[in-house]
């Protein structure tokens, strides 16, 4: 069978066969009432998933380039910004912020671990001439399968008085993330995550205190302006010709999640998630993350002795069309990973542990190949 | 009949059926094998569509970020450059260029009329210090319906020594331009104009000469670093996330155009554009573009006395499904303006000329509507 797969990957995730057709409806005129239409449902649909009542734009870009509108629109060269990081896309946030000028202070902690809200309490009390002028974290880290507290972070924070700019690139809709409640000031997803639709958008929403910062920050900023980003959508329109397609798609995932609803939404992925690790550990096998704080969105797993990760994930794609991802940076060889967000089911987290059982045991792992789907069945039935 | 338009803009244009549905392939892994065979293809079928053997990068993000790209990749803050404009497009190349701090002098030209070589020859032999780093120019100016003299320019700016950065969005496969021979340095395009594909990529190319000044280049980036494009090209990736269902259709728009043929579909959009110019003329309108720099791509035409631009695009969109451009910057309310690039044969130009004749005479202009289609065919005919 060579087209059928499991694309159990943290992004692009599988996409829905009504959004995929979404995205082939014919070709309209960005600066036309169609567009427009579809723009506005789209921006308010996203504001409900965002949970704000703020501003939201919609860029034609991947996720990074969201990251990069944050920086480039919030901070003028010579800030001091405190970069949270817990892995690569943590890295990856303060990376765009020093090639922008900022100067970055890195609070970083264990791969596998979620940042302490204590540590950046204790941090930002020291700074009494409030001298930080942002806070760079990431919601969900994608490269090792943990979430970070943003409740905590966000209220901390805004005690500071420091903005609080988020990468929810993997999180939004696969958990919880109240933007106005939990005081963070931007706020960046991807449509190609938990949205369950293609990759080629990124979404940007920023608090009225952000707009404020925005006014005074001096990064020089030509595609990823977001003061031309509002001028144009008060006409329903962007400043640059759009991803047409992706828009309808969004339009199309926003109407599916709202018949899911938000609630069940999150639970399905807590479920998943939980069955997941149930199932991985049934196998024998070591969660990167501290469970207390793993992720609903991806779960990291370290390879088992004896066996490349690469030699895993090239059995699992070619004989059982099971797409998994390898690690990223220092983790590239020692763990795998698992994606369970966005337009996944019950199914496909018990076919993956099963298939992976039949892998392991193919590459000489003394286990029970049946061991990991059977937990994943009972995690799901209790 | 709700759904059908003639979409007859200058962008995003209209995308076969082959090529909608190719975008609504299934997901995939897009650091994996499928992804990876679809962006070789891609690449080498556009290095031929550039007519260049040198660096070619996809990059997510709508035209002007190609644009973006150009400048900081290339240019460092305080380099002069010199911009050579004939309208709306060539004056945000300057834009952005100016926003990153370059200086910027500029050599424009009246709405409507080519760029002069000679008197770029001119400004450019007075440089003798050679501190103009740079030359921008757009090859085919969407706001006026011109295009200009590459070839020509190309020889003058090489005998200079600076850069040449073209603008190619509306130009490339809708007439020949020929990277390599005419010396153009960076070369940018847009998925979403002769491509025939929806928008969300564009293409840069950049030669030797480029590539050598992209080390010297000290404006920051980040997203739009081709440095870093370019050391995940050669492990067939890109380094963010890309739109994976436009490089699809990238991938089908190539092979239609390899079964047209490139000198085949340069004629076809010339004999379109003529077709759209003597049809227009004999419904008594008149042209911006001075007619021997006429573009093949989209055709610019003065509001007949009396009738409102907005008025004109309203009844011919809501009355006739033709979907019709209006003017940008100053011209906003002077002209209009037919797109006949990418997918668009003869039943379309025809189609339109008889529906404007109708239109106008609607608004109130004397005209025999049929004069527009008439001439039209036997443009076509002749």
């Amino acid at each position: 069978m060579d087209e059928k797969q499991l694309l159990m990957i943290p992004g692009p995730t599988a996409v829905p066969q009504s959004i995929l057709l979404a995205g082939a409806r014919p070709m309209v005129n960005h600066r036309g009432p169609e567009f427009k239409a579809a723009l506005d449902e789209c921006t308010r649909g996203l504001k409900r998933v965002f949970q704000t009542s703020h501003e939201m734009y919609i860029l034609t870009a991947s996720g990074t380039g969201g990251l990069e509108a944050a920086i480039v629109n919030m901070l003028s060269p010579g800030d001091l910004v405190l970069s949270v990081s817990i892995g690569v896309f943590g890295d990856r946030f303060a990376d765009i912020a020093e090639t922008y000028g900022a100067r970055v202070e890195k609070m970083d902690f264990e791969m596998g671990q979620a940042a302490d809200p204590e540590q950046l309490r204790t941090r930002l009390s020291q700074d009494s001439g409030k001298e930080i002028k942002a806070v760079l974290i990431t919601q969900n880290e994608t490269s090792t399968g943990v979430t970070n507290d943003l409740a905590a972070v966000g209220a901390i924070v805004r005690e500071h008085g420091a903005l609080l700019l988020v990468d929810g690139i993997s999180s939004l809709v696969a958990m919880d993330c109240q933007m106005d409640a939990w005081q963070i000031d931007v706020l960046v997803a991807g449509s190609q995550k938990a949205f369950m639709i293609p990759p080629g958008l990124c979404f940007v929403a920023i608090n009225d205190r952000a707009e404020a910062a925005m006014k005074q920050a001096k990064i020089p900023r030509f595609y990823f302006d977001l003061g031309k980003a509002k001028s144009y959508l008060e006409q329903g329109q962007t400043p640059w010709t759009p991803a047409v397609p992706q828009v309808f798609q969004l339009q199309a995932a926003l109407k599916l999640l709202e018949k899911e609803g938000m609630t069940d939404c999150f639970g399905r992925h807590a479920r998943l998630a939980r069955a997941t690790r149930e199932g991985v550990k049934a196998l024998g096998l070591k969660l990167l993350a501290d469970e207390a704080h793993a992720s609903n969105a991806v779960t990291a797993v370290r390879r088992p002795t004896g066996v490349a990760v690469a030699d895993l994930r090239k059995l699992m794609r070619e004989k059982y069309g099971v797409v998994l991802a390898g690690g990223q940076g220092t983790l590239k060889d020692e763990i795998f990973r698992i994606g369970h967000l966005g337009y996944v089911g019950e199914a496909d987290v018990i076919a993956t542990l099963g298939l992976l059982g039949l892998g392991l045991k193919e590459l000489g792992v003394d286990v029970d190949p049946a061991a990991g789907v059977g937990a994943a069945v009972s995690s799901l039935g209790g």
